[in-house]
């Protein structure tokens, strides 16, 4: 199933980078379909996927998640969303990306990933334009969630 | 030089695709460099590019601007930005995406593009990871401004 074998790789990195990174044990929750208009996080990374599929990677965190990331990260307290803190969320990012490709190099899936952009607002939505396989997945962490969302244009 | 070559396309693109697509004339501004924080737009679309360089390209909206376009494009008006304004955000981004690429492809400068992810939230902003060329663009049109954002790794 295309859906599966190139989604879970990222799913995977997702968990993968946090732990090593920062330290984090992230559990993965249920897939969702976002509804309309839903309130997703407040700083997001977002990287754009081309090669084999054309798609997109965004990892949404909100605001307790990504402050406790940062201290364990730099071993120092940050209180805000700042500059700092959206140039951590585009390695995260990037990192992701990365280790998903090369899980899915050894299935034969060649990807490239752009370069991340990082968004930050309080209460921001994040929509995917695609016609292919999609999924959100929220990950809960004891200091707060994330969501990971995957998409794909059909072949 | 090698910032000129590249940018330039996706800002004659951007002012091309809005013009054609939705009969608003935009007016380039002078180029800035973002000061950490400042608020950018109320829907934005993003892409991520590969190829013979790697970068991503952002288009942000402020909502009298978007929803002029709107209008134009679908002759209704809408009041917020929903569904189908992010979806059109998408759209958007993914033509300036391609007719610059198109037009670098005459410069022999082949890139991909991923697919577009669309921002909503008011004033969020906007940070590119990238450690190469970069360029912000305020537009202005006769309904609110809109802002391109260009940025690309070192080669």
């Amino acid at each position: 199933m295309l859906e599966a074998k190139v989604i879970n790789p990222f799913l995977e990195a997702a968990a993968n980078v946090l732990a090593t990174m920062a330290m984090v044990q992230a559990t993965p929750g249920k897939p969702f379909i976002k509804k309309d208009g839903a309130a997703l996080g407040d700083v997001t990374g977002i990287i754009g996927i081309t090669g084999d599929h054309q798609g997109s990677l965004s990892i949404s965190f909100t605001k307790p998640c990504i402050l406790q990331v940062m201290a364990n990260l730099l071993g120092l307290e940050v209180t805000e969303i700042n500059e700092e803190v959206c140039d951590a969320v585009g390695e995260i990012t990037n990192m992701i990306s990365g280790d998903a490709r090369r899980r899915l190099e050894a299935q034969e899936i060649m990807l490239q990933g752009g370069t991340p952009t990082v968004v930050s607002g309080e209460n921001h939505s994040i929509t995917h334009i695609h016609d292919g396989p999609y999924l959100a997945v929220p990950f809960s962490t004891p200091s707060g969630d994330f969501t990971v969302e995957i998409a794909f244009n059909k072949q």
